[in-house]
Parts: C-alpha cells; structure tokens; sequence
C-alpha cells in the first residue's frame, strides 16, 4: 500500500511518498516559493539510501495546483519517479496544524472536516487556510481516501486543569482561548515507540517526551494519554526555541509596546521571530551556537544555558503532575543530535535518579539509544521521531 | 529599640510599630483612602494580643502627610497610643516594591537611595513613586534613620539564566525587562527561618518556599540564595492568583486584542484584576471556593484544581533545578491557613518522597507546623511570613 503524506503550507508544499509494506520512503521532496517569480521544486527518490537520486526543478509555481502537478510529474518520471501513474496511490495523508476542540482524532476528509478546519482557523489562519488549499488541490488530483491527522489531536486528553488559562472563563467559551500544545503527531509516536523500546505496554509507562528542532515542545504521558504540553493555544508558548521566546511574563507586552511605541502585533511579531535563541545571541541554529561558544561568545553560552534551563523546568513539572517517571525521551533535530544540550538538561538531576550515561550521550544515536545507565531509575533514550510515518499509519487505518 | 515599619502605597499606609527586645508588635495601623472624599485610619494597640485596642478615624485625609500624622496622633495618643512622642522611634523601615536590578541589598535612605528608587520606578510607577511619597512624610516626622527594604533584593542572586527572558538581549540592556521577582523579604524569612527550625546552617539547605496569598509565587533557595522565582518583571507572572492569571501563552493577549477590540492597556488590565480565581469562577477567595465546592460548583473545583497544578508544576520545576530538596515550605494566608490546597497540591508527590501528614496538616498551624511524616524524604513545613518584623530587623541593623 501507498500513502502519500502533504504538509502544504502557504507558499510550500512537502510530501512524502511512503510504501507501508515495510514504511519505506519511495520518495520526499518539497515545493518552494508557491506564488513568487520563481518557484523550486526539490525531488528526491529513494532519499537517504545509497540510491538516492535528487533532482531540482526551477520555474514559476504560480500555485499549489501547479506546484502539486509539478510532484506529481516527478513522483511518475520514468528515471527519478517511483510510480507509474498517480493512481497507484492508495491514501493521502494531511498534516493539519490546528483542529481546535473539535478534532480529537484523524478524520477522513469530506465536507464536514472541511468546514470544520475552517471553522477553528482562527487560532491559526495561515496554516489551516493553507492546508484547505493543499486538500482541495489535492483531492483534485488524487481519486483516494484523503485523512487529515491534526497536530493538536494527540494532547486533546489533558485535563481542564492544564489546558484551561486562568483567563475569565467567557473568554474560553467565546474565543476558545486554551492550551491546545503542537507535535502532537511527533509525541504520541515516540511515545509509543519508547514503549515497544522497553517492552512494556505504554498503559503502565509514565513519559516526558522531549521535542527539541526548530519549534520546541514537552509533554506529559501518562499511560499512552498526554495530561500536559508545553505549547499552549499557539506553539509561541513554552520553552526557548530559534526565534520565539517561549513563556514571559505576560505584562512585558504592554512594556515594550509602550517603551518602544510598538502594536501589539509588532510585539508578539517581536517575540515569534527576533526572540528566542537569535534574539539572545543573534544565532538560531544550536550548531552555528556551540561554535561560538567555543570561540568564548558569552552571550552564546547564555542562549544554550538558558535553553537548558527552561527544558529542564518543564522535565520537573512533568515529573511532579506524573509523580513517577519510567522514562524521558529526547526526540527532534535537536533531540536527537545535540548531546550538550541533552547533558545540559540533565546534568545536576542524579538525586531524582537520573543518571546519565555520558558516554552513551556523546555517541551519535541511530534510530534509537538509551543514554541512561543501568543504575539510573529512569531510563533515557533518544528516539528518532517520524511525523510522516505517524501520519501515513493513521492514513492507512481509513483505506484499509 | 522601636522600629516602625511603612507600607506606602498610591492612596494607603499601612504601618507597624516593633519593640525588637522582644519582637513584639506594639501597635499596627491603616490609613485608607488618601485623597477620596473621606478617608479613613484603622489603628490596633498591642494587636493580636488580649489587650488589643481597636478605633477607628473616619476623616477627610487629603494626603500621605496628613494621614501620616493621623497615624502619630495614634501611636502617641495617652489611651490608644504606645508611645510618648514621635521621637522614641529609633528607626524607620520602608517596604519598597521594586528595587529594579540597582538594590540588591536594604539600604539607609540618602539621597542618591530616592534617585534610584525614581529611576527604577519605570518598572513599576505606581508603587514605586507612592513610596517615595512615603519616604519624604516620614523623614519630614520622624528625625531617625530611615532604611529601604526591597521586595526584589533577595532574588538578585539568581543566575542569568534565570533571570532573562528569550526577548532581543537589547530590549533588556535598554528596557532592562527581565525576571524580578517579590515577595522577597518573606521568601527570604520563611527560607531563614525553615533552616532554624530544622536545625541546619541554611549553607546547608535547598528550600521550595511557597507564598500563596492575595498575591502567589514560589522560590527555589539554594543554600540560602534564591536561584529562581515564580514572579517576572511584574507581579503578574507565574502562578495563578486572586485576580491575576499568572502565566499565559504571549500570543493569547493580541488574540484577546483583536478579537474583542480592546487596547493591550485593557487586555493586561483584564489579565491583573479579572482573571485568576476571578475569571475562572467568579470569586477570588479560597475560602468562598472551597464553600462552593461543597455545594457543587464545578467551576469553583476547576479554580481549585488549577491553583494546585501550577504550584505543583514550580515545585517540579525547582526540584529539577535544585536537584535535591530538603524542605517544601508553605507560607502567607492562604500557604498559612489552607490545608485543601497544600493537599492539593502535594497529593501524588509521594513517589518523590513526599509524603503528607494528613492529619497533621488538616491542623491549624501556629507560628510553624511540619505536615510531613517522619518517612518523608522532604521536610514539609507550614511557616508563618513576617514581613514586617523582616524589615524591622534589617532596619535595626543600620540603627545600631
């Protein structure tokens, strides 16, 4: 079977072309600058093999039909494709940002779903617009079951106690302002994952998961079902990522408004994408970082302490709601490649029972490792997450 | 020695007069309404005690000196008063709110204090200049030393890493927006304090203290220095309160904004006085909630159940930090007086080492209790705050 998985966003579409007999990836690529003078289209067959093949494709991509008919083409190439017609796609599976209260679960796409997205846009209009527009071009082209899997879905099982601001409670019933947390799709698969990894089933397993890339975020697990997350109604919420703050005090807003004469869209403009990382030491990537620490950049070391700290708060305040933690798992570009910031995080928390096996870290992790020693209570991995496949799986579920 | 101790706030004073021989209070009083048509002077001989005096002066009090002196007619008057004249205060302690990054210790009020205190007010006007007005009536009357005392000095010793925020390094290098923190005299008594009653050097000691009150927030004290706090560069910030909704996802106060039309100048109002135990269920005291409760309010158990789950989220996160923790120290009215939530918010923990004396904390603690079983790996203690005689004792130290 043949899924093909699409992150369309606004001015880009991803896909993935996966075989589920065995979830592989046929093929990846990505379609860039949708609506500019030139557009670019990156195919890759067989990515990450010894096969791979990439091709590039430049020219005007004036929208996504055409952007999608252009993967299409590649997808079906006699030299770089890997399927002879688009028919032999049997599900498509989409990446949808926000579902709001009312997406719980992956849904198979019709008409109620999309108005559905539609209806919950407002707590993210760019992305959930974005991906209508990647459903209906898709479905246009592609005669299969369509599955839409939502990034909020997964934490849909916290608590009113963690999802609930203490905000007046008409504003909740109003504008539905809450904690709705991201990654969902990454969390519940490494989640999962960790439990095949230990042999247990995820029912008696109390996790942290930690997902550390671009965007950042934790989450609470407690037997297979998230009680908490760090994002919050947006993925601004939380811990320091490469360019948004993560959590501040909410009256520093009106601060630097007033201060500095600014909307309060320029801030939160601000705060998305000059704070975090870059906005403490002008850089993003925790690589560009860790070499500036090394040249003694002070500033940098501040970025990546602080990061650490605020990381290792959340690890603690999941630890105390959970009360028992079989496991904390590190997962994301980040996660899974950064061994000094995983040290950072956990270095000092040995009298809660987490020993980290130094050594273990410092290796490079494949698709999974534990860096924990055998004396430590808590075991710690590193798992590679695979938001395709996740998505792919729940596609599958629908066509069968 | 006599200490009087000064609370000036915008249109109040509160005040207390201490004989430190002893550290009894001898009298204690509240000017209200400063400027209002009618104001109004509460004064208490010897409070608290059998002998307890209470009058009350309801007269036009058009501003801080005349309330001031209203205050001296009752701490002089020959049945109510305590003592013979003015001049027998041998020291005058100020409460100041914000100390701003310039105080990191009590200091005795010259001139270049009062510059400072003006040129820290930015982050926070109203306090600030309502206790240099303060400050001058005091002087004015009461030829002693006079001594500031700073809500944010304890937490000055917290790293960087604590105290900056993810926002554009220049924003604080310029604005100076960081972390702060309050209630620090308390958190300072209650930690030095905690290390008496347990008997240890407080070198030796990693303290949670627990302020929940009108207003809420947590330290994490290492060794007797606080290395993190709840609070930020406002009051509003971390957990949730009577009417402030601690915490918040940044971009919630742009959606909030627009979508309802207001000014972030109201939207922060709405966050200060309309939000926390307010917004969630319409009453701010913990005792209405808990009758509600009884009666069945869900939205009252909701305002419950949320304080609890953020207290208890900062005590993971402090332990995170702190790595070992030697004592859980709840303290001010509702720390103090309210064993639901202290049940609330430690029931689970016990996988930790926390174990609760439920009977002993369901008892009205006096000056302290310890609510924790001898097994408990962690000391829980109800402590009582004095702010006040904090103050008076810091001011001593300069009259001597």
């Amino acid at each position: 079977m043949k899924i093909l998985v699409i992150n369309s966003g606004s001015s880009s579409i991803k896909y993935q072309l996966l075989d589920m007999e065995n979830d592989s990836v046929l093929a990846s690529g990505v379609i860039e600058c949708i609506g500019l003078e030139q557009g670019i289209l990156t195919h890759k067959k067989a990515p990450d093999t010894d096969a791979a093949i990439k091709i590039v494709v430049e020219q005007p991509i004036p929208d996504h039909a055409v952007g999608m008919h252009l993967a299409v083409d590649a997808l079906t190439h006699p030299e770089h494709g890997v399927i002879t017609d688009a028919s032999e796609i049997d599900g498509v599976g989409h990446r949808i940002v926000h579902g709001g209260e009312k997406f719980t679960t992956p849904m198979l796409v019709d008409q109620s779903v999309i108005d559905g997205i539609r209806e919950v846009a407002d707590l993210a209009p760019l992305h959930n617009l974005a991906h209508l527009t990647g459903i209906e071009v898709a479905q246009s082209i592609f005669k299969c079951k369509h599955v839409t899997v939502f990034d909020t879905a997964f934490h849909q099982t916290m608590p009113a106690k963690a999802y609930q601001y203490a905000i007046p409670y008409e504003i909740y019933e109003e504008l539905h302002v809450r904690r709705y947390g991201f990654h969902g799709t990454s969390h519940k698969y490494v989640a999962r994952r960790t439990a095949e990894l230990l042999g247990k089933p995820a029912e008696d397993l109390n996790i942290i998961t930690v997902h550390l890339g671009n965007g950042s975020s934790l989450a609470a697990i407690q037997g297979g079902k998230c009680i908490d997350t760090s994002m919050g109604m947006t993925p601004l919420a939380g811990v320091i990522m490469g360019t948004r703050s993560g959590n501040v005090d909410p009256a520093v807003l009106k601060f630097i408004a007033e201060k500095k004469g600014l909307s309060i869209q320029e801030v939160e403009e601000m705060l998305t994408k000059r704070s975090g990382l870059v906005g403490i030491c002008g850089m993003s990537d925790m690589r560009d970082i860790h070499s500036a620490i090394e040249k003694g950049d002070e500033r940098a070391k501040l970025a990546l302490d602080m990061v650490c700290h605020r990381v290792r708060q959340y690890i603690g305040a999941y630890w105390a709601e959970l009360g028992r933690v079989d496991a904390i798992v590190f997962t994301a570009g980040i996660g899974e490649n950064d061994d000094i910031v995983r040290l950072g995080v956990l270095k000092g928390m040995e009298p809660m029972g987490v020993i980290l096996d130094e050594a273990a870290n410092a290796k490079r992790a494949g698709e999974w490792a534990r860096i924990s020693t055998p004396e430590s209570k808590v075991d710690v991995l590193v798992v590679r997450t695979n938001e395709e496949l996740e998505i792919a799986r729940e596609t599958v579920k629908f066509v069968k």
